[in-house]
């Protein structure tokens, strides 16, 4: 896909991917309304196949390719959710997954991978090492690179989760949330929301230590991420096709503190007894932290995913407790 | 009720407290699936309002009340799940819920009584003195003691977590399990399985380190529990209004240790993303001890609730790593 997707760019994406994703289910809790002063809908993506969002975006990129590039292969430069999601789609459409990471990615992360059948290719723990490596194995195997977010396709399959969350929800929200790392999701949601719900503002939330997008806003051009929060997934900056859209649509993004997401995560596990990971709560630290903004409304939050190593949430509980 | 509930006593506790709970999910796990060698479906109690199947037995108990008892309010000994649904329960209704706990009742389980409205009474932390307080709050009030298992309306409310799941898995279980304690939630399945399912049997988990059941089921009568174990909502014994019906309907009870049932918390929570607590897990572990029992069958699971305090479940992990 070359320019942003249209309503029927993200309908036809939802066709593609129904059966390699789950519907997941949108849940509430009184509790949490009751301290939070209004109506929260959680889209469940922590229950998503690959346990996050990113399994969506993945999907509808590697089926919206021709059949001669599917059966080179699919590859990218990931240590994170995408690595697997990518991994995933290559072997349930039965094409090679190449996938670059650095050396000092988590074992978890790469057996993640290898359960997939994904080759893995190592490299320096810097993004040019990353880049550089990438493109020597695409040009080796005539692969296609799929980006983790700044790609149409991969953004019009997250916005698939906003989409599910409007129908299944069958109500009309006021504010519809996501957090904001590389923009996919973000992105996705807010065309999502434009074509399936134009009555409803999107408010995107971000770490205070990984602020690159609320300083983008400001600024008008992409900033730099300084990469340092607790909520590992939105450490990277926006891309050339995600920070358009967030800038023209997005109400506005609201930043919180590493103390705050680990406040709201706990409140997630505590309450509605899931596990969602530290990124994931950034959109509830959000609402919890400016509660006039939201007192009353009707409020869907995506919740992306849940890949967090129990060892690291405990340290991470105890650490801001 | 006086006798051993009949299908329709079942239905009816089932239409009686239907507005007043959740219709949990039924949730799956290709990863468990596969570790397992079986198919797995699980009903999650753990979503259950107060976070345990318990809310169903103590407002089934409760709507069966004469008017003019249920006026003079609700009263129980526990220091566990039973004592917030009972409290969750009469502030429904409208009508007092007297408490006794034992003074070293954890703060935790006093606020949730408190929460829902619920009036303590603190005593020393002996069965004859719990006893004891209860007699006396009972005469001074009027208030109706409700058992937390051994009181047929109770049964029958916990029999609605079987239905629900038999009927929303849409297909013949071979086998159904739930954990043992007191006996409420395993006599309630036996129950329902009977009724609504009766070619699948039902097998209990049961802690190694508080085996009263299976040993009981060897004696012929009812043993005493020796409490130890890390599933704190399994050390009661059975009681006489649960152990004949466990006795003449259980297929086997299965004992699984410590760190068993652990193992079994902590791929639930890993692979599912959802959180239980330790008593919950018994009946996967019991799978995973013995496969070939399981092996390729259909199997439904009553996971049966999520109250495990952040701190106490990570020292757990970190214990049995």
């Amino acid at each position: 896909m070359k320019t942003i997707p249209t309503q029927a760019d993200i309908e036809s994406a939802h066709e593609r991917i129904r059966q390699h994703i789950i519907r997941t289910p949108v849940m509430r809790s009184e509790s949490i309304d009751t301290t939070a002063g209004c109506r929260i809908f959680f889209k469940c993506e922590n229950f998503q196949q690959i346990g996050a969002f990113k399994a969506r975006g993945a999907m509808n990129a590697a089926l919206s390719l021709s059949p001669e590039d599917l059966k080179k292969g699919l590859a990218t430069h990931s240590s994170g959710n995408h690595a697997q999601a990518l991994a995933r789609a290559a072997k349930l459409l039965g094409v090679p997954a190449y996938i670059v990471m650095p050396s000092n990615a988590p074992e978890i992360k790469k057996r993640g991978v290898r359960s997939f059948g994904g080759q893995i290719f190592e490299c320096e723990p810097t993004l040019q090492a990353r880049e550089t490596t990438l493109a020597e194995v695409i040009k080796k195997t005539g692969a296609t690179e799929i980006h983790p977010f700044n790609n149409y396709d991969v953004i019009a399959g997250q916005a698939t989760a906003a989409k599910e969350l409007i129908e299944d929800a069958a109500q009309p929200f006021d504010i519809i949330m996501a957090p904001v790392g590389g923009g996919g999701l973000l992105s996705g949601t807010l065309l999502a929301v434009k074509y399936f719900s134009p009555n409803t503002a999107v408010i995107g939330g971000e770490p205070e230590e990984a602020d690159d997008a609320y300083r983008s806003l400001k600024s008008g051009k992409i900033e730099p991420s300084q990469a340092k929060s607790v909520a590992d997934g939105l450490l990277t900056s926006l891309g050339d096709k995600t920070f358009p859209i967030i800038r023209d649509q997005v109400k506005e993004i609201i930043t919180v503190s590493d103390r705050e997401i680990i406040a709201a995560m706990r409140l997630i596990w505590e309450k509605m007894k899931i596990i969602i990971e530290p990124s994931c709560s950034v959109p509830l630290a959000a609402v919890l932290k400016h509660k006039e903004k939201f007192s009353g409304k009707t409020v869907g939050i995506i919740l992306s995913g849940g890949n967090v190593d129990l060892e690291r949430a405990c340290k991470l509980f105890a650490e801001f407790s």
